[in-house]
């Protein structure tokens, strides 16, 4: 082994150790040449799990999605120039959803930089405000300083991406020719590791009392549990509500919906009865408390922008800023847990929550009375009561995620519910559900045919592995969104900037990457392809033909349905 | 009209027409919600062509192909959150390959941003220092200050997208809802626009001596023409190179290898004579001239490494440092035509030139007699040689762009060859050819399999908008390019990083984008195949198969081959 090649070797697996030592254990990887070397170690490391993954942009969501579902950061490896690039989505969506990665690109050495050399790009700062922290590691030394300035750098950056709000963190590697490290010997020592503790915040000793005052003087509380909640969140938050008598409005990403941590006094139709009208006076909160990300209802957004003069306390465990109602009066970094544990107090009365749940239970039953039809709104119920205990459904934004909300009614089991909704694209949907399915026993994909085809690519990697996931791609040739907005009156482009009818049969796709497919146009159907798939391995596609006409239709006329019967029953 | 909409389509409607009548007349578009304004104004303008592409990264690529034929600027439009971030491949190829695009991103009010408001992110800067331009714009205000500010920006960034080196500029329009502009009334009022004058560079009146000096000296002197000469450049540059008997060593992507501008002295099989072995003692230069970027030819390059001690001159229009080798010894910011034009003096004697046609045509006799077997290098042969007058080629990187550097033989048609050398990368390639192929009358993509999967959802807008475009796929299953390198040799780990099989049958694709398919395995069937396809409309895909074992020793074959023969010439 020449110096160079030992030089290489030693600096980057001193590196991929510190990360394994401190609990890494999977990387994703895009190939490449500058990046052998990395690629070449971390696939000889006997402790962490390596996918290749072609398609840059599939592969940046693919990890994403294994560290959503691990809530652990995951490694990316891609070359250097515009491979890099092709991750910038799926930064921006791990920034905004919180999510750890670490994104570790090659890049060419100094002396070939900005000087019209092949496959070199600036790659400083390549993802600008993105990333929690970026770093240009110096270039591959020898000696204990260089080795510890490694290992330094790497529990360094995998302490940020796990510090609240988690988020991405970029390493680019300047590496010389030749790019082969020694692989023979004992590269990883685990156990000389650095270790880093992020510690959680909790409210200091003086920051209790004003709080107190705000909680004690108020009776109509009511909570907001929005995506994003950690796991003991969960559980804290659903024992403060019921103590406090305050019901929990849960959206669908909060996972509050399903679970072991008790359902009575959440909330779930709230989207429905808001947007059926305005709801009485009598049950004006005097208190909101906001848990997590700002839920995907909209109606609940329109409500809470009409409560101008109540006091909205928003609490998250990092630094961020939830605020886009512009309505919040205290600001809490805390973790909920701490938050809840330090408020909580038994209330005396249960009038204020049993109106909340009266007409929730309400709203429901109306739901289940209109609901009749076959249509995307129907398949989506069907989906959700039939899938087995413990399953994930990834849903995509746009239309799946409002139907999901409208119709994922609070159980007891342990489905949980994911999506992207830290910038809510439409891209990457695919790969990102695909990496949750490597952690779960069962994964379903709820998608529209826009957010299906743009992450096709995504595909590859499950039929590589034989991962498990079963797709329901809702087509209805289009942009089915756009027929609830205002560009619907635009009668001359409407159909071609917003419908963007695709007239693609994924049947294609489905036997390009050796799926089980099947289209179906009847409930009967639909329950039939789902059984069938999950009694089947590897990727299943089921298509639901729908028609985005007749989807808004269908909505439209559950809200006035259920406005019509409600206010009926007021004024009773 | 309501106040909002008159503000809002009157600001918008300022900025696309000062565009306009300063020329720009395309656009690519992505649906999506807060762009809406500026979709539907575009579309409506009578004197813009619009197409719509669903995916932002293919839609980035497509027109940066249209920009890149045109060489004019073209305009993108997306919505707001990562739909922008997709762009980021193109436009750091556009920064790189010096190809203007006005991309214009929907973002937020202000109100709005880092407020966990839905599909928000930060969108300033969003590109960082690979775009010539970022502004933000001011939110649409009323009054004619505010519209000349639009028309102004507007004509500002055009004319830095134009000024050398040409590349992307970012316009961010923060919008409020509603987002419907009024499309009634005249709204596009050619005639009054601003006008912006992008002069090229020539040299001072005192720049010249000491170059003078340099260049008469020496009457041993070679020319290295790299992508991205202008047009008007290729043309000075022959006529240079004739009257001085300087020798021009032209890459495939210089365009000088096919055309009306005379092609002799124009060396073409250097990278197969520089790779076949060390050229002697009384072909060494005492003078080297570029022109454009740094040629593909590793060969080429190593060559250069090695003449230490030899003035070269770096000759670029804008301020791009162009020096990978760091040989580089005076740099000139002007016009091609302008330096040559100073420069050009009749050169007495042919006798250096001379050595090197000869060796060149020797080369080329050899490598004919040796190429015989059905594989890679005799397909790209074969297809450079059958095509018709005035096609375009758009090469992918990786493999083929080597492939028609070595095969691709001066001549007097005007063939043109294109390829994304700004980043080379193999992420948009498809896309980027049907953008080329928009304004040509024949286009050809070369390309492998794996830059070809990368980019499949690029074929939709073929489809769409019935774009002719004949892909002839090199499917080697896999990174062939890696054959060639170190890598080849790490036996345990190489084909699950390097190699990449990905097993998929293009005729899926092909199925699904509504293209003609043939997939050939000897020669007479890709003849065949490629008459069949000057004859048909569309997109039609040609996949070859081929052997990525079997193409590395065709290659090495013909580079031992051609070694020992120059040698015993040389040596008799």
């Amino acid at each position: 082994m020449n110096e160079h090649q030992q030089r290489l070797t030693d600096y980057l697996a001193a590196f991929i150790d510190e990360l394994s030592s401190n609990g890494v254990d999977e990387a994703v990887i895009s190939p490449g040449s500058r990046s052998t070397p990395l690629a070449l170690l971390l696939t000889h490391h006997p402790r962490i799990k390596t996918y290749v993954n072609v398609d840059e942009r599939s592969a940046a969501f693919f990890a994403l999605g294994i560290a959503k579902a691990k809530r652990k950061p995951v490694i990316l490896v891609c070359t250097s120039g515009t491979a890099a690039a092709n991750y910038y989505p799926a930064v921006i969506e791990a920034r905004y959803a919180k999510v750890p990665l670490l994104v570790l690109t090659a890049d060419r050495p100094h002396e070939l930089r900005e000087v019209g050399a092949p496959q070199a790009i600036d790659q400083l700062d390549l993802y600008g405000r993105h990333v929690k922290w970026a770093v240009d590691m110096a270039l591959p030394e020898s000696g204990q300083e260089v080795l510890r300035y490694a290992r330094s750098a790497a529990v360094r950056g995998l302490g940020m991406s796990i510090g609240e709000p988690h988020g991405p963190v970029h390493f680019n590697f300047p590496l010389r020719e030749p790019l082969i490290p020694d692989l023979r010997g004992d590269l990883f020592e685990e156990g000389t590791a650095k270790r880093v503790y992020q510690g959680e915040r909790t409210l200091a000793l003086d920051q209790g009392e004003e709080l107190e005052k705000v909680l004690n003087e108020r009776n109509r509380g009511i909570i907001i549990c929005g995506p994003g909640m950690s796991p003991d969140g969960i559980q804290a938050v659903a024992d403060f509500g019921r103590a406090k008598g305050f019901p929990i409005l849960a959206d669908p990403l909060s996972n509050m919906r399903s679970g072991k941590h008790g359902t009575d006094g959440i909330i779930d139709a709230y989207d429905t009865f808001l947007k059926a009208g305005t709801i009485g006076e009598h049950m004006k909160p005097d208190l909101i408390i906001r848990f997590g990300a700002m839920a995907v209802s909209k109606p609940l957004m329109l409500f809470l922008k009409g409560l101008e003069d109540v006091p909205q306390l928003v609490i998250t465990r990092g630094e961020e800023w939830q605020d886009p109602t512009g309505r919040g009066t205290h600001y809490v970094y805390a973790h909920e847990r701490h938050f809840c544990d330090r408020f909580t107090r038994e209330a005396k009365q249960r009038d204020w929550i049993e109106k909340w749940i009266r007409l929730n239970e309400k709203t429901k039953d109306l739901m289940q009375e209109v609901i009749g039809e076959w249509g995307e709104g129907k398949a989506v119920k069907c989906l959700l009561e039939t899938i087995p205990e413990q399953s994930s459904v990834f849903v995509s934004n746009s239309m799946p995620i409002r139907d999901v909300d409208t119709f994922f009614f609070s159980n007891d089991r342990s489905i949980s519910i994911h999506a992207n909704r830290g910038a809510n694209g439409i891209d990457g949907v695919v790969s990102t559900a695909l990496g949750m399915s490597t952690q779960s026993p069962s994964t379903y994909l709820l998608i529209g045919d826009l957010a299906f085809f743009h992450d096709m690519n995504g595909l590859l990697v499950g039929r590589k592995y034989g991962l498990d996931l079963t797709v329901i791609v809702m087509n209805n040739n289009g942009g089915g969104i756009f027929s609830y907005l205002p560009q619907a009156k635009e009668g001359a482009y409407f159909e071609e900037l917003f419908g963007t009818p695709m007239d693609l049969e994924f049947s294609h796709a489905a036997a390009m990457y050796g799926a089980d497919y099947s289209l179906v146009k009847t409930e009967s159907d639909f329950l039939q392809a789902l059984r069938q798939a999950e009694g089947t391995k590897g990727l299943k596609i089921i298509e639901v033909l729908a028609d985005r006409q007749k989807n808004v239709e269908n909505h439209r006329k559950m809200w006035e349905f259920v406005s019509r019967e409600i206010h009926g029953g007021e004024r009773s």
